[in-house]
């Protein structure tokens, strides 16, 4: 008997009725039931999102949805700024690249976060900006960047904000339009507690002027068919859907109105939490931010001695717990607990538990239970 | 009680064990156990493809992975040769108009096929031409194009082929390597009977020769990402791949092996011969042509006095059975019939059966049980 926990970054834990309704004999999608379906996960998405502006689907990864942004927004030539601190702040940054477009970069360590006031300066320094690339929560590290601080001086300028979110979109707070985020992404299998295979993206009217001035190429992805498509008497797609998976958002969806954004955004504060403190209990590194806001995905320090796979090996074969490696330079410094989506207090728990026997088992010095019994103080502290 | 039979071409009815097995506990993409999968998909698909060549997986429609053909062969001013006599054929000259392509465009009635002669005169005037775009299965008229005899002629030439067989791909026959088809592109929810979602292209040599010169920009649909992908010891996508779909994808794969190409293909083959038969017995007149290589949907006009809506409703709401209208000017004048995929005889004689009680009931004459005794007996006849 095995029973797994799939506790990284994206792919996520789905709830069985959601797969279920994934696997719901296949509708049409040029059909009156279709778009009633995708206008409700329309406006399911703008509770998530906190918008009023108009949402965009994709049958596509998360990064189909971020070039998009692109092509869609940009032309040749365009100086825009990129913030990046990891491997998802890298690829804005490859994509403006690919595009041929004029990136000013805001490099940081991986690990470290934006620094809203460096994006000030540049604006300032540099007004022909057109649109400033940020990521919201950075799977590779953990980091949950200050959305809010730095669409307040973004929406000061005459800059588009930009800001991926495919990780943080229903996980931790963000609020596209109080925030003055002009363009969110997002991607279906973080905390929307869906398969991978969807991708969404939010436009204001601001970043929409930019859109009609656009003169990148683009068919699949042209958010001026999909903004078309979305304003018939019978919303619709301009290209098939995923057909299943948008069934399937329209159960996750539910799940979360269910919740509410209050709770559910304080459910995985409080996973974050006890994630954290379980691991300091531990004696381990963290190498996230010890911060409230990482409340999806915590990473944690190899330590000396332990080697990374071995690990993350032994915690998937014998007790079932799947844990993310680091990515790119972080491979082997590094292992992610991700926590967005279909998680709870029990998740946390067995998590450490399984990082506490395996590492027990590889010789590395660990209380057998401390760090297990300082996650449920979080819990009990934090009325879960 | 509602018994519904889907009858449109794409989506298309999926087994139900293809649907379970895309319910299942979602899996991680980085892993041993998704490479394996990955790789059996692949050569599950070369086996459905007929081909050697490499093939590329997108999470995104049939038009995506079409977009990815001409951002990865072409250069902004190429001279290519568009074969159009649909929709579909139309999506290939936007496609090619959209990235800035010289595109010379042999456009035909819909209805009618592309003739081969008129791509070997053409190639021989305009000896420029880099890439050739046919549609193989023509979703929105049932033609069936003759790429034997059109890749017989390209291959003689500098030119690369490139055939869009979404619809037609299991279904009709299609033969990648020894119709010298360079560039092959299939979806998920026709004939591979899957949600829709996952598409592919499969790629020779000499479209490789193209790939390398190509100057237009791409990412998410970069093939020279997806070929490292494959090529590597444990194979894998540069994105985030549709989990749950590629799954699903495996247990269709085993099914299609299962039956084995010949008796697919003859099952196709009959169960087009027999609509035929039946809808000219019922006196309606086939607007697709009577050809035994249109094997994946039979376009029918709609009689003179009938409203197309109005059948189509009646169909659906009093009889399960769902066919498609036409598409942009053929909209009104014709029904579509899908039979690519997950069909079999039942499926054409319930379809007969409703097409003749709803005929009837809007007050055209009609023999009831003329059409479907005309497809028992063509199923009778065939061995079915």
């Amino acid at each position: 008997m095995k029973k797994r926990f799939l506790m990284t970054p994206g792919p996520t834990q789905i709830p069985p009725e959601v797969l279920l309704a994934s696997a719901q004999p296949i509708i049409h999608h040029r059909t009156a039931e279709y778009s009633e379906l995708f206008a409700r996960t329309i406006d399911g998405l703008k509770y998530v999102f906190q918008t009023d502006n108009d949402i965009f689907f994709f049958a596509s990864s998360g990064t189909g949805a971020m070039e998009s942004v692109v092509v869609n927004l940009c032309s040749p030539g365009d100086e825009v700024l990129v913030c990046s601190s990891g491997k998802f702040g890298e690829r804005w940054q490859q994509l403006a690249e690919t595009y041929g477009l004029k990136a000013r970069v805001l490099d940081y360590p991986y690990g470290s976060p934006v620094e809203p006031d460096d994006i000030a300066s540049s604006l300032s320094v540099h007004d022909g900006i057109k649109v400033v690339f940020v990521t919201h929560s950075e799977t590779s590290t953990g980091v949950v960047n200050d959305i809010e601080a730095i669409g307040d001086i973004v929406d000061k300028t005459d800059a588009v904000l930009v800001a991926d979110s495919i990780s943080g979109m229903g996980s931790a707070e963000f609020r596209t339009d109080s925030w003055h985020v002009d363009v969110a992404v997002a991607g279906s299998q973080k905390a929307l507690m869906l398969p991978p295979g969807l991708a969404f993206a939010s436009v204001s009217g601001k970043a929409w002027k930019l859109v009609e001035q656009s003169t990148l190429p683009r068919y699949y992805f042209d958010w001026r068919k999909a903004r078309a498509g979305i304003k018939k008497d019978k919303p619709t797609t301009p290209f098939t859907p995923a057909v299943s998976l948008t069934v399937a958002l329209d159960s996750s969806l539910a799940i979360i109105r269910e919740e509410g954004l209050d709770d559910l955004f304080r459910r995985h504060r409080t996973m974050g939490r006890a994630t954290r403190e379980a691991v300091k209990a531990l004696g381990l590194e963290l190498f996230s931010p010890d911060e409230e806001r990482c409340s999806s995905v915590t990473a944690v320090k190899v330590p000396d001695g332990i080697d990374d796979a071995e690990l993350r090996r032994l915690m998937l074969d014998r007790f079932g717990v799947q844990l993310a490696g680091g990515q790119g330079t972080m491979k082997g410094e590094i292992i992610r607990v991700g926590h967005c989506g279909f998680y709870n207090y029990s998740d946390i728990i067995v998590t450490i538990t399984a990082l506490e026997l395996a590492l027990k088992t590889l010789g590395h010095p660990v209380e057998i239970g401390s760090g297990v019994s300082r996650a449920e103080a979080i819990f009990a502290e934090e009325g879960s």
